[in-house]
């Protein structure tokens, strides 16, 4: 049937189009930002935790609160590796390779360390995450060529953050 | 026993501690960045939902990629409204409504520019959020007394995005 | 070609009828009741939390029984705050606003509620976010002309809920 | 270490209350009202769907609308799903089986018109669900030895929906 | 318009086509694995949970450290009866009734061993959970005419896995 | 005061074994069964949406049940690329890089291979993605040393997975 016959050719054409549209237009905005925030906030936690830790007993309230930070701390950690992980896995492509070939280490060495937050409560861990988070953007900003400033972010815990430069 | 009267007199004492210590210190971190790449995300979907409807017919492969931009658009959607929402409904308290009386109209106004996004297709519908969404991000750093520029977002849809002036 | 302009014109035709649609028939099917029933979890939440309290000493057993109801507390408060955003944030327009101009502030004073809920473990705060609920839903059925009245739940912890009244 | 003999001693009480806590008092909070608002919703969408189906031709609007409802559908029969498998796989025990000998048949049917509501786009098929969800819905509130009425959803659907007499 | 008449004669057709599919050839892949993996993990956490119960006193690492495995056990309890729902609502249907005619009361038993693993922190507990998620397993094989082998899981904490003979 | 410096005694001990317990036994289960079974289930989408294209004309039956086994492709795309960088992020350490120094890159070429059954609806996509993911699961036993054996799914869409071998 003809309609048919056309349907497949236009099919043809457009398949090749989407795989135009694919390859060359990135359909997400990738921005290691949401990642970087979420450290910040794995930091901010460990620091809530360490003020628990100053007192001699805890309540029950003192407790649930460990509770509730515990698993904020978790659901950050998480959001870390995951927005890297999306990063590195769909935008990352022989060219940034290239230019970094160490990416995947990076990202892994980022991953253990977001393991560490889960497992531990100490500062240093979450500043460990923090460290390699901002590596991740420096470099993933650097495939882009766009420069970056390291600033202190104007809310606690107040630890310098890799920003693209914009203006 | 003697050890439960201390326990409950620490007990008083901790309970008025940690209330100081949620009224004082914010345990969350708050930042409209995450709206504001989400909004950036909507325009951007949008967009990619256009380029279909220039075509005469669509593939089988097009509705299916229809399919996936429109949930995208509906998950960044919502994003949107739960970051504002968390913002708005944790930190703003008496005196940032006293330095901006119609915070709660933007909100709303977010809320609802946010539904059209979800019900119709045109571009326009997603700058309309995503202006609004920089219009809370300016509110909310003037809350914090942090200066702010506009600038391009550094990928597509290259829209203009409210940042916090931090160098 | 004629297919085509028929197709745009269609179009035009269709979108029309999608704004109507949308604008005067509510997709969603908004129930506060889903809201009045995560409150009242909460409190139910926070009678079993005061159960343990009581507890001279907390067994592992009981700490990790106080572990499971923080994060089941922290959830169905996050569900009230959820599901009043939707309904305020989708359903409420300008008639209303004109009908209650306070709607704004009473879902701003139930978010800060439900913050409080998640924040402490007295059972007073979560009447307080139940109250609220309840005021909320009394608001929104008035929207419908919808005559409410009030029950205690059929199970603990067996507070006063606003209902319609549908008989 | 004395100490630990006690912490031993009382863990052994503790244990024994906890049990008892949990075989005699339900911690969560039952409710069959949110599957059958959702068992609404799901006519509801049917509802939309069939409005789309009316249409000679469908615009890319009205795709994405019919991509929008599809998933609403889905999540809705699934809520519907997941709240009857909590009620009846938490609440139901020997007790309420002697007293209705099917709630499992009744159970299991219910699932199976779930994925009917999934598989297929037919007004009937919603309607299946929504009327299973209500007989579940009376068949818990006679366990509990709570009366029931019908009535009318005060909203679109408009169907008939079981609710418990409180007044 | 006749292209409207074809549509709808094409329409039933289809329609009648889609019900074929769905009743005859399952969409989703049903595999009880799944459930087994997260029984499994739930008595390694209770494993976890009872070396933390050897130490004469916590640390607030440790308590930190019991809140996650608390957590992770809550989710993995809540996987197997996902898991198990899904297999025994969508894909049990007469045929496997009448081989299996206590099908049901099994998934029942094993929702509510489920709920004892939520509520308690004993290892037999899991082990129950464990005992009868392989038994569904074994039983769901037999449903496919496939014969079982046990095994002990190549992993922490190496109990028995029911596993389908496929060599 | 002396307990006290007990507790913070004890604290030290205790740190320390819990880092062993982490550094030396894992706490999660892994398994890329799970990983394997959502790679089986895109091809099997995969099928079903093939077996719309044959259709010269889509009804609205069609169309959203096309819309479903596009989400539910990418649901499962989502869900190997999670667990696969779980068991890459959390378990692979300096050893089993040492065994596997490609180990990264093959992850990596994975990840690409699910951002391409995302995009596309071809079935040679699906079952690249299901060929590295056997891969992967093969170096994953190696690390382990168990040997493994590949067999038909018992199951459409009937493809080769990769298992331990454990009789």
């Amino acid at each position: 049937m003809k309609g048919y016959i056309l349907l497949n050719l236009l099919n043809k054409v457009f398949k090749f189009e989407t795989v135009q549209a694919h390859c060359d237009i990135p359909c997400k905005i990738y921005d290691p930002i949401i990642a970087q925030i979420s450290a910040l906030s794995v930091v901010r936690f460990l620091d809530l935790i360490a003020e628990l830790e100053k007192k001699d007993e805890l309540t029950l309230a003192d407790q649930a609160q460990l509770s509730r930070l515990v698993k904020e701390k978790e659901t950050h950690v998480e959001q870390v590796k995951h927005e890297v992980r999306v990063i590195w896995g769909d935008y990352f492509k022989q060219p940034q390779f290239d230019q970094f070939p160490d990416a995947s280490k990076l990202v892994h060495d980022l991953m253990l360390a977001g393991s560490a937050c889960k497992q531990h409560i100490d500062r240093d861990k979450g500043m460990k995450l923090l460290e390699l988070t901002n590596q991740f953007a420096e470099m993933y900003w650097a495939t882009k060529n766009v420069a970056t400033y390291k600033a202190k972010s104007p809310y606690l815990p107040e630890e310098l953050v890799v920003h693209p430069k914009l203006q």
